[in-house]
């Protein structure tokens, strides 16, 4: 069953280290879909019928694709194009399976790090044996902000394993075995006392440096942070202040207004900073070129799009 | 309801700071089961109708003990007393939900620290960069050696984080969600190719130096090897030879032959060893005496005990 054209042509505009992953897997998701397609690396802009895009390609002005039916990117993390003024065909961002599995890793790990203090042992050169085992998960409260794809499999994850989850998002929502929170007053409430806070928020203006002297206030003393969402929601001088005051007691950062993190930046050298290289998750390409292949199959047949961006709320 | 004669004396028999945490906690939870008895820390032996009992306790010599109808230890762990020839009163071990939860929460732990490659992040004195994410759970092989209380509940909470787990036990099991082995054959099988093992087998004369060198031979090169059953699983010499030549590329100990772990001893120095001073769990007063109760309530009801000991195999 074909849904297309046969003269469709697909604009893979990404680093070549990302087409050595998809151009196999990409064609051959698009035949599994029914699309008949070629998937090239250039093209003149007015042939172009759908562009799969990486958000740090050069690629910036989309005038020219005149043809071009949507954008479909392959990262969950929109923010450097959302805002192009110029690109005004309908923009996908990525959910995949492996996205998704890589970040409840990465987060479940880095939680239950920081609450078995498992930093103390990894690195004792007293070699101190102090017997004295950590509090029970359901005595440690944790709160996840943002409770998208990515913020609700970790909360859900986190529940699973005893701790009591507070998640936020911008809308009111329901999950089951969480306290689901919204709103300004909402993440007063949510960071009041909790004990590790992880950020899945996207950044838009609104949570542009939403994590600031105030909000690090709240949190239990010497609260862990773990920041897998982007580095520019976090007021940076305002959590090393909080850090050496020790009201945060730990911050675990995977992203950074600069990546890679300049090697002067006071993150690499505090004691109580980990850094992660970017690394929390990435998206598979086996799981992801189904997505894309599955969103083309979508536009030819008119049905709506799957995790098409609002370009008004930014993600 | 009362199932008891009113002048049963329970012997506390354990270090002071275990009667502490008990000393108000279990009259309670022997009144709610509606056992009325007298909890003390010193009796005429032949006027004791049960012992609490820590294995760490200086009470060696049961025999003065006539009229005792149970020892009721508060370890999981029973190898210290299982042997002793005077004790001849049913014995049970502790199985408790804090224990366990406790043990779920360590092993899941470290379980993803060395899956996601954590210490090279927690300790990275070069600041390197390198954006390469970890493998998802889906490829790496887990191994739990033991299925009883406690590596149950591990190996089935890792098998729902999307670790492929194989189990390894004395009698065969269906689990499940889990590759379940047994017998001699079995242990080779399910240490072949493992990423990451996890011992929880319990301390008997059949276990004693079962990982010895030809077993650190079997798992993927540079598996990681973490230990929260007993020190004496382990030949000692041999994991730091297999550490040495790279077969193992980690370990991860909480308990030792010897208690602390000796300033001088090789593990501390060793750069892949991590010592835990024996906290993967501990069995939680709340929880534990409720486990007491009930079972002097079965013994004065002539029910059959929860978790009774049994000498033949040695747990
Ligand atoms: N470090 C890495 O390797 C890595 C990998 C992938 C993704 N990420 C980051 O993770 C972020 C989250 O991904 P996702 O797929 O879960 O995104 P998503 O599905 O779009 O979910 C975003 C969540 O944030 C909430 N939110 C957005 N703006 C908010 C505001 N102003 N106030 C309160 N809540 C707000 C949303 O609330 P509603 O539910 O009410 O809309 C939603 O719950 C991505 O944007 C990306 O930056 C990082
Ligand atoms: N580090 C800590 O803080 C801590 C805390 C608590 C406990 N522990 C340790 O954890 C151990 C396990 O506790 P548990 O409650 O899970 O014990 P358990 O319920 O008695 O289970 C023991 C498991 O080991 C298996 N096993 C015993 N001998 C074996 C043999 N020769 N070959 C193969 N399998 C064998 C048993 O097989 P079957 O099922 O076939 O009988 C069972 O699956 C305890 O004995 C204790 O040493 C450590």
């Amino acid at each position: 069953m074909s849904t297309s054209r046969g003269d469709m042509k697909i604009l893979f505009s990404a680093p070549e280290s990302d087409w050595a992953d998809y151009r196999d897997l990409l064609p051959s998701a698009l035949a599994h879909a029914g699309i008949t397609a070629e998937v090239v690396r250039e093209a003149a802009p007015d042939t172009v019928d759908y562009i799969v895009y990486a958000p740090n390609d050069d690629l910036r002005d989309f005038t020219p694709f005149t043809r071009t039916r949507a954008v479909l990117s392959l990262w969950a993390g929109v923010e450097r194009i959302v805002g192009n003024a110029t690109l005004t065909q309908p923009l996908t961002r990525m959910v995949d399976a492996g996205l998704e599995r890589g970040m409840v890793e990465y987060v479940t790990g880095h939680v239950l790090r920081h609450h078995l203090g498992m930093d103390a042992h990894v690195v004792n050169p007293e070699r101190d044996w102090t017997p004295v085992p950590p509090p029970l998960a359901a005595d440690r409260p944790v709160t996840v902000l943002g409770l998208g794809a990515l913020g609700r499999a970790c909360a859900t994850t986190l529940a699973g394993l005893g701790f009591p989850v507070t998640g936020w998002s911008r809308t009111p929502k329901r999950i089951e075995g969480l306290r689901c929170l919204s709103g300004e007053d909402g993440l007063t409430a949510a960071l009041t006392g909790a004990e590790i806070i992880v950020a899945l928020l996207p950044l838009t203006p609104e949570t542009e440096g939403i994590l600031d002297a105030a909000r690090f206030a709240l949190p239990a003393p010497r609260a862990a942070l773990i920041n897998p969402g982007r580095g520019a929601l976090i007021d940076d001088a305002a959590l090393l202040e909080a850090l050496d005051a020790g009201r945060i007691g730990h911050a675990t950062l995977d992203v950074f207004r600069t990546e890679p993190l300049p090697r002067e930046h006071p993150y690499w050298a505090h004691p109580r900073v980990t850094v992660t290289p970017h690394v929390a998750s990435a998206t598979r390409p086996a799981t992801a070129a189904r997505v894309i292949a599955e969103n083309i199959r979508r536009a030819e047949a008119g049905e709506p799009l799957l995790f098409e961006v609002d370009r008004v709320r930014g993600y």
